[in-house]
């Protein structure tokens, strides 16, 4: 099977063939970020562009690595304010990157739908790096490439996504991916942070973590953005972690071999306990770790459609 | 022809043949830009400084992708405030630059002159990326290879510059290189933007846009700096954007096929109507795209001399 | 001999042979600088990340050019203040780093000891580029290597380090560097800025510059930071100018081919004076370009175990 696409936007979009097509590319990468000298020629002479309009380290950090183990050139574009501020469109920047000679773009955009545009008007390849609340595509992909290769294989396993899923993008594409490679998936949160919109997929609904969490094989706790505490969404801190947070205690309820996942950072006793962070069932590093695989595999397979390695 | 500067500082002290060999010399940089593969290995082992003293993310950004693809080692040194508010001279700067092995030093600064000093008191080449209202070489060069690429020649054309001409190193740049190569320049723009020193050279100078844009080959509109607003140069964006904005009736008092060009960003609404950015008569994206030749030429010359590709 | 260490992190933890090993290579290192092609393979596929807790220009700048000399990788992460804002530690970035495939970490923090405890915890090779005040190895590794190419070894000289002793990881590694190597060290500073820590050590202490210069082969100027000027250290940088200070006069105090040295960025006027700053005597420029040779070592060392060039 070749990848028929110019770019990745969201999971929502893929097919479960191309999903696993670009997993099993990933596992390629990693054979690659193995080895003695861990780069590949795949990219030379192309020019890759992180556009970021969030900041966002940690994303762009391991997109970069990911460009450079391909022999990309890597140019992180970071919008002065003065450009944004005197007006310039998002359009009209994306359109002088891809006259640079911008191979691929690698957009982070608070707008909702951002890179679809990009992908509309542009001849350059388009990788969506997280765009507002909607899709993270490329935490959605090394979520599921972590799993995959722990577990065997993702269908029919019980997946319980806990916290904020109303503002989380990483929540959006770990839902669609999941359910395309036939997992069960649950969602569990305050009520104020579980929008309408899920009620109408195949996703189970909780308001008790506890009550989610029983029989369950991966268990993805997302990030709490301590600013939106002092919102009407929930009361304290202390009070989501008590509820929301997970401690070993609360972990005993799932599978003995549960996967913990979450995108990062952390926050240690917030989200969850030191403890289970740092426990034999957190894989919270490997997600990092495969972060780099899955990307470089996106990279690749945008850049070169797929063609032989 | 070989190039024999070591440094390239600006457009009033080269002489036309010169011009010409940076201009053919981007000619077959433009060759390996539309290869698979876009990069040559003229300058592997050189280090590049890019110090910018004043930010400029897409000047930067076209030199860094420029010295990317010509393999060269890349250092982005954006002198941070403490050392420059300590006290730490520009000349101290650039030796320590020199000290670590800078080959070519690209360097930005608001003080006319200040790539002059450096080129006077280093080894390293140093290539002029603007200083204060003075010079912008690669933006003129980049703006002959346009058009002479586009018009076969320069030679007897109608260039019109419009706008802010007293504030703008772009506008001298482009009045040094066209002349040179032998087209008619008229400027044009509020009479408190027009300073008197170009009356002495052979430049026609307007004060009406009309009148400029008869017959126009060429159209270059300046950015207007917002900012400048609100001292006395001008009332209002609105009155100068009546004036001296260009909009596709004024358009087409010039030539049928004259070519529209802004070094960008630009400000949709006000030194140029959407209609007309996005005409076919714009060239502002050409512009964007050659510019990453012409800048591969200048470091390409001015580190090797011009020996064989 | 190999180099068995994998990590460097101070002076006062490596022997005598282990230092002069790092010089010697410094010293082919310095050959590669030198060469057309300023580039060895050795670190290509090694990805080498900057992180930087403090701002650094010049000494980042050095470690980057060295870092791309090798061929390595590099990534610059300048920690966000939002990600230690928010609380995630100092560990959890380094191992999100490692899991990335950080080969080896440069580190520059604040806190005395955190490349101890990156070393400690982490699997990727760790390298101190300056811990609060306690040590700053490439700066005083680079001096080493710097006065014995000059003055062909240095055992015997008379060594002087002058200023702020207190708040100096530069004076802390210098003063093990040099005593290690066999050299006589003298600090010299106001009352107020030598520690009581180097009263046990075979260090001489002075109050008087003048007395300090005697016969002296070496003078190690240290960095006013001029924001303790308002603290009770000393009273005005006049005054301090005034008593600590070298200026062409108290030059000739010391031996005529004395060696003047600064870690940079230099305050003219203030520790030294223009004309001593560009007399024969220093070699300040010197340090900056050796610099990029001996953290060229320190990377390939603690890379490689010192296998074959």
């Amino acid at each position: 099977m070749v990848f028929q696409r110019k770019h990745i936007l969201g999971l929502e979009e893929l097919s479960a063939e191309e999903i696993n097509l670009i997993l099993d590319t990933a596992g390629s990468m990693k054979v690659v970020s193995k080895r003695d000298v861990k780069k590949v020629p795949a990219l030379k002479g192309t020019t890759v562009v992180n556009l970021f309009f969030e900041p966002s380290t940690r994303t762009r950090s391991s997109f970069e690595i990911a460009e450079k183990r391909l022999s990309a050139d890597v140019l992180n574009f970071t919008p002065d304010l003065s450009s944004v501020v005197k007006g310039e469109t998002l359009l009209d920047t994306a359109r002088n990157l891809e006259a640079m000679g911008a191979g691929v773009i690698v957009i982070r955009h608070s707008m909702s739908g951002a890179p679809w545009l990009l992908a509309k008007e542009l001849n350059s390849s388009i990788i969506n790096a997280g765009d507002g609340a909607h899709e993270h595509p490329s935490q959605g992909l090394l979520d599921l490439f972590t799993i995959r290769e722990i577990k065997g294989g993702i269908g029919g396993l019980k997946v319980v996504i806990v916290g904020d899923i109303r503002h989380s993008r990483v929540a959006r594409s770990n839902i669609w991916g999941f359910l395309k490679l036939g997992a069960e998936v649950r969602i569990v949160g305050p009520a104020t942070l579980i929008p309408n919109e899920f009620e109408s997929l195949d996703v189970k609904i909780y308001y008790k973590l506890e009550e989610a969490l029983e029989d369950a094989d991966v268990v993805i706790m997302l990030r709490i953005q301590k600013e939106r505490q002092e919102s009407e969404f929930f009361p304290s801190l202390r009070e989501y972690s008590k509820f929301y947070g997970l401690g070993l205690e609360k972990l005993r309820l799932a599978k003995e071999d549960v996967s913990v996942m979450h995108p990062g950072p952390i926050n240690r006793g917030v989200e969850l306990s030191s403890e289970v962070a740092d426990n034999v069932n957190s894989v919270i590093l490997e997600q990092v770790s495969n972060g780099i695989a899955v990307r470089m595999a996106m990279l690749y397979l945008v850049a070169s459609g797929g063609s032989d390695l």
